[in-house]
């Protein structure tokens, strides 16, 4: 038998492989039936890769491909694809110039045409275009207005996308009476569509009236041209568009107890929309952990329990780490000297915090091995400094940049 | 059928009734064969409930008995038992003389006689007396030692039973050669038997050379009689003492799925150990929640999702609450705009925090009621102000000191 170390190693390889953006895209396009002549728009920080999925699959179907991603994120030419880079996560004049080709493209379709649409995590940023006679200015205008007066954020969404021409459904607009076959990595917990890059082939669940609430509720001044617009209203049924989601922290659960269940554990995944803050998610997923070894809770022993999500990170200290290295430290605690009991933590895109390492992986030996090399768990939790313990004991979990993102995942083994 | 709420309401009755002292105590007798002539010995704050239950169940079989409890927690006198009364959490003279009664008793027992010890929480202050020659300024001075020295309380407690005449087994070892009959209400989670009242009637786990680690390590300055008991061992066997515990978080845990499954939910046990930030623990369990309603974890509605423990609050703000109405409103976000979704947290004793409430109930609705009776569910929690929030709502569980304590549990509804 493996050691437990090594299931989960495997585990976490065959998860960031299972989530890489090659193999999500290959599987969507896999399943879908294209017709007509073929055009792509792919949009986001994993949208070279996308598209060079795609391009590789289509071939000379593709009659001709825009990818908009960020500054520095191109990979190289790709045969009949403009490739643009943009500001992220600022919009820039670039982003406006990029998305104003893909708005070109899409309103040349007929209905002998499919777009294909690729879209990842950073969308929301990367395409965008003021309708005409607005600017980036009068995005950034409501935007402080309303950072300012304490609305959340799905207020500022509902007031930001009436001033696009893009969002909230209004790119698969333009692309009628093309169809569109939007594919998406999403990187936003409980995968609302209309969150996702702001759900360009969306339809838009707020109305004009909605949208005048806000701008009422906390007294936004608003220019002329910024007020004519806030009375047009959204699409509210598209029905040009088929959405896959190939790729979301669920995949990415889905992995974990895919490879567990292999291994031999039977998987139990809780919740994909973890988001509470790290260390304390640690603390209670260490007590099922403890729980489930000692007999006392519905668990059966060999178990895989897996959480997906993407955590926070309170800062109180001054130390290094990222939300998974502390998540992973925290839960040593509340398994310390139980044997064949193991966390980890891993960030899907394989930079965790501002650190070189994705993730953290502790055991129940984890207390006791820090402790010999004089490091006091307490206290480097209390300074968020994960980091410097974990790599002390060989308890950093080390990918590389994966080019994917689809949040994180947090997995309990015992056996 | 009945409104989730309703079922939530009949699941905390059950729960209650339950696990009050006199039905646990009932269930641990009904199942124990007395023989020879019964003596009795009670501590701590449910004493004199576990007693009375005890003076019912035996008739004119009980010999004698002596209870200590809390002051103010006697409730009249009972037949053949000396009731005492003493200072909680802080020892005082009342302790030691009622110890001494109780020590008295178990020395004089022969192999003809049986001693019923019935212990719940708070007996760790309410049982102590020093060993010949010691007195409680000892323990205090050894207690301000290790506190200024940042001991833990494994540590703490590893010096100060060497100067206890009745923890670490050494109670059921004056009782020999009768046999001792334990029953435990714990308010200890994970039942650690050597920690519930430190162990009064249990092996001791740590050896004179660990607590000589622990005296070294802090520098501790003893007086040459402290010195002397430092090399006293504790009791490593202890052969004649048969322990039930018959109230706990367990049977918390269990009571809930009991009437959970009655009422159509399937009960799932996560964790008898929670003992994170409250309000973290509701927003993790919020989600868990809020992916079972989407079909998007391993849960299949109806279920009832069952955490125990005790979480904790660190204060940062001046309201009013308790961590089980902390940890309820906090869920109430995760779970907004969800139908036939539900959470409660109730503290078994009665009385959580320093309010009347026992608890905190909330549902997809909670956020929506709170918001037009103007209340900011954020600010509330930043200021730990769950009860008025809750009060408006009618979102508190109010059962009025229950008279047992063994800790909180939360259950999650979903149907």
């Amino acid at each position: 038998m493996q050691s437990i170390r090594s299931d989960a190693e495997l585990m976490i390889k065959n998860i960031i492989a299972d989530n890489m953006p090659r193999q999500a895209v290959e599987v969507a396009l896999k399943e879908h039936e294209f017709s007509g002549r073929i055009y792509m728009v792919a949009i986001g920080k994993a949208a070279w890769t996308m598209a060079k999925t795609a391009s590789d699959f289509l071939g000379d179907r593709l009659e001709k491909g825009i990818v908009v991603t960020k500054y520095d994120h191109s990979q190289g030419a790709l045969p009949r694809i403009d490739i643009y880079e943009a500001g992220h996560p600022v919009s820039d004049e670039n982003t406006i110039s990029a998305t104003h080709e893909c708005v070109k493209l899409a309103k040349g379709l007929t209905d002998q045409d499919e777009l294909l649409f690729l879209v990842s995590g950073g969308g929301s940023a990367l395409f965008e275009k003021p309708l005409d006679g607005l600017t980036l200015e009068d995005f950034k205008d409501v935007t402080t207005q309303l950072l300012a007066s304490g609305a959340d954020i799905v207020e500022m969404n509902m007031v930001r996308k009436r001033f696009s021409s893009v969002k909230a459904g209004r790119f698969a607009q333009l692309a009628a009476p093309a169809q569109v076959f939007a594919v998406i990595l999403s990187d936003v917990l409980g995968d609302r569509l209309d969150s996702i890059a702001s759900g360009p082939a969306v339809p838009d669940k707020s109305s004009v009236e909605d949208a005048q609430k806000v701008v009422e509720k906390y007294n936004l001044e608003l220019t002329e041209q910024q007020r004519k617009y806030m009375l047009v209203e959204t699409p509210k049924e598209i029905d040009n568009v088929e959405i896959v989601i190939t790729g979301s922290v669920r995949t990415l659960c889905e992995s974990a107890a895919k490879t567990a269940k292999e291994l031999g554990y039977t998987p139990f995944v809780l919740t994909t929309l973890m988001n509470c803050e790290a260390a304390e998610a640690g603390r209670l997923l260490s007590t099922i952990a403890a729980d489930t070894q000692n007999g006392r809770n519905s668990f059966s022993k060999p178990c895989a329990i897996i959480t997906g999500g993407e955590t926070v990170v309170t800062l109180k200290g001054k130390g290094k780490g990222g939300r998974n290295q502390e998540l992973a430290l925290a839960a040593a605690k509340g398994i310390a000297e139980l044997d064949q009991t193991l966390v980890f933590s891993l960030g899907s895109d394989g930079t965790d915090g501002p650190t070189d390492a994705a993730g953290g992986i502790t055991d129940g030996k984890t207390v006791a091995n820090l402790k010999k090399q004089g490091i006091d768990i307490d206290k480097i939790l209390a300074d968020n400094d994960a980091y410097h313990a974990l790599k002390a004991i060989d308890g950093l979990i080390i990918t590389g940049p994966t080019g994917t993102n689809v949040n994180d995942v947090t997995v309990i083994l015992c056996r």
